[in-house]
C-alpha cells in the first residue's frame, strides 16, 4: 500500500507547547486482497447484494440498513435494530473506510471485509437467515444474480465465499480520501479553519493521537483497552463495563475490555458514540476519551477545538447509483 | 393530461375472436397539480425525504424501506414491517407509476400523492413518529434541510404541507413509461412477443380491461368491488373477506370490499398480491381474479399469456442517485 507521509510542523498554531506528528492523507484508493481484486463487474454485484434487503429472513433489513452510506455508513442508533425489530449490545460500526481497517467489527473478530460480510446474515438479531445454505438457495433463484455471478466470477459461481468477496469489493469503494484534513495534509493550507488546526495540535498533543493513529485514525488495527482508567463513576450513565469486547470471543481474562481502535474518519456523523452507543455526542465522547484513556480534563475550549478538527474528517463522499437489483418477476420469498 | 391513444386491431394474432381496444401508453411525464409543480429542487429535497429513516420514531424506517424503488416499489412482503417490527393487515402498493392514481392508498382514502405522503410518517405501526410536529422539529434541527427547504419553496419553509409537497414532486419522477408493452402501443410490433400479444387479447376478450383500463390500467381512479362473487370457497386460504376496504373509512355498508382498482404496471414485480398479500404468485392472481371478478376459469395456457403479457408492462426504471442525507454533525435524534 503507497502511503504518503507529511510531516507536518504544528508550532505556529498551539500556544502552550510544540510536537511534530506524523499526519497522513488517505490513500485514494483501498487495497484489496490477492485473492479477491476489485472488479467493476464484482463491485457492481456487491452493491446489489449490500442493498438487497431479501438477503434477511423478513425481507427488510439489508447490510445497508444499519451500515447506511447515506447516514455516515451506519443508522445513528445506539444499537442497531434487525429483524422483527430486535437490537443487540453494540453501535453499528460506519462502513465507510472499513476498507482501511486490519481488522472487523468492534471486537476485531473478523479478520476481512469478506470475513465480517458473512456474520450479520445469519445473526438472528441482524439479518436472521437461517442459514448461507438459505442464502445462497434465494440468490440461485434470482436470474439476475446469475447472471451478475457470472460476470463477476464465471458460470455457476453462486456461493457464499463469492457473495462475500463481491460485497467487500463493493465495500473498497466506500472511501472518502478528499476530506478537509486531507487537503491540508496535502498542502492547502486553507482547507483547515484556525480552530481546527488548533485542535488538530491539541489532539496530538493530548495522545488522542497515540491510538487513533495513521491515515484513518485507527491505529492500524490495533487493539487498546477502554476504558483504561476507573470509569466506575460512569458506569450508571453510560454502561462502559458491561461488554467485555475481546475477551467475549477470547474467554481470555488478558483481553476484557480490549477494542479496535475504530476510526474517527467521519466520526461527526456516526453519533451516538462508543461500543455501546451510550454517548449521544462528539463532545461528550471526546470529554469521555480525555478522561478515561489519558487521564486528562478537558476545558470546554480544549473540546470544542477537538470536535472542530473531528468535523474535518468527513467526507466528501462519492456519487452512487441506486442499484437495480434484479426481479423474480411473479413471485416473492416473503410469504 | 396530453395522452395518445391508440387503436390496436387485435384480429390478427388471436384464435377466437376479434376484439378491438383502447391501449393507451403512458404519458412520458406525470401530471402535477397546479398548487404543486414539479421543480428540480424539490424532486431533490422529495429524494432525501424519502430515503431519510429518521422520519420514523426509531430512525430505521423511511418510506423507501416499504415503497423500495429497488424492488418494484415496495417490500414484497404480504404486509409491510414498520418500526419495531410491527405489521399491519394491507400489502404496500407500488410507489411506481402512482403518480397517475386519482386516489391513494387501496381504500382510495387520499386524494393526491400529498395527501398520502402524509399519513405513514404518524401511523404507529408504520413510521410512527408522535405527531407532524415532532417530523417538523426534527426537519428544523437538521441544517442541510433549512437549506433544501428554502431552496425548494423559499425561506423559513420547513412544515408538513411542504415537506409532503417534496415528497410527491419526487414521486411524480417515479414513472416507468417506456415499457415494451408502450413501445408496442407507440408503434413497435417486435416489442411483445406472439404470446404477449395473445395474452393482451386474452386480457381484454376476458374483460380483465373494463376495470384495469387506461394507460395505467387502473380505471382511471374508479372503485370496484372485490370479490364479487361468492369467495367463501377462497376465505380459509386467502382470508379476502376479512378487510371490509372502503368500507373501513367510510363505515358504508354499501361501500362494503370496495378498492380502488390497482395499477397493473410493473405487476410481475410486486408479489404477493391482492390487498391483503394473501396470494403468492402472478398465475395464482390471474386465476382468482377471472375466478372471482369475471366468473371464468382460465386454463393453464390462458393464463400463462395473460402473466407473460402482465410482465411486458415492466420497467424500465430510471437511473436514481443515492441522495446524501443531510447529516446532524456530533449528534443523533436516537437516544
Amino acid at each position: 500500500m503507497f502511503k504518503i507521509r507529511y510531516l507536518v510542523a504544528t508550532i505556529i498554531l498551539t500556544s502552550t507547547m510544540s510536537v511534530a506528528s506524523a499526519w497522513e492523507a488517505l490513500p485514494v484508493t483501498a487495497p484489496a486482497p490477492a485473492d479477491n481484486p476489485t472488479t467493476a463487474e464484482k463491485v457492481e454485484l456487491g452493491s446489489m447484494l449490500y442493498h438487497d434487503p431479501r438477503l434477511s429472513s423478513t425481507g427488510t433489513v439489508s447490510c445497508s440498513s444499519c451500515h447506511n452510506t447515506m447516514l455516515g455508513g451506519e443508522d445513528n442508533r445506539p444499537n442497531s435494530m434487525g429483524v422483527h425489530g430486535k437490537t443487540g449490545g453494540r453501535s453499528a460500526p460506519t462502513v465507510w473506510n472499513s476498507a482501511f481497517n486490519k481488522v472487523q467489527f468492534w471486537d476485531g473478530r473478523a479478520a476481512s471485509l469478506e470475513a465480517q460480510a458473512a456474520g450479520p446474515v445469519t445473526n438472528p438479531i441482524e439479518m436472521g437467515m437461517g442459514s448461507w445454505d438459505d442464502v445462497v438457495a434465494r440468490l440461485k433463484a434470482i436470474d439476475g444474480y446469475q447472471r451478475a455471478f457470472t460476470e463477476a466470477f464465471g458460470p455457476n459461481s453462486i456461493n457464499k465465499d463469492n457473495a462475500t468477496k463481491a460485497i467487500a469489493a463493493y465495500e473498497r469503494t466506500l472511501i472518502t480520501p478528499h476530506s478537509a484534513y486531507d487537503k491540508y495534509v496535502g498542502g492547502d493550507k486553507a482547507a483547515l479553519t484556525a480552530q481546527q488546526v488548533k485542535g488538530m495540535n491539541k489532539f496530538a498533543e493530548l495522545g488522542c493521537s497515540s491510538c487513533h493513529s495513521g491515515a484513518t485514525f485507527n491505529g492500524g488495527g490495533s487493539f487498546q483497552k477502554f476504558p483504561v482508567r476507573d470509569a466506575s463513576s460512569y458506569e450508571a450513565q453510560y454502561h462502559l463495563m458491561q461488554d467485555k469486547g475481546l475477551a467475549e470471543v477470547t474467554k481470555k481474562p488478558e483481553n476484557e475490555h480490549f477494542w479496535k481502535v475504530p476510526t474517527l474518519r467521519n466520526i461527526a456523523l456516526t453519533a451516538p458514540y462508543l461500543h455501546n452507543g451510550s454517548v449521544h455526542t462528539l463532545d461528550q465522547a471526546v470529554e469521555i476519551m480525555a478522561k478515561l484513556q489519558l487521564g486528562k480534563t478537558l476545558n470546554k475550549a480544549d473540546t470544542t477545538d477537538i470536535v472542530a478538527f473531528l468535523n474535518a474528517l468527513t467526507g466528501p463522499f462519492p456519487k452512487q447509483q441506486i442499484p437495480a437489483l434484479p426481479a423474480t418477476p411473479g413471485k416473492t420469498f416473503n410469504k
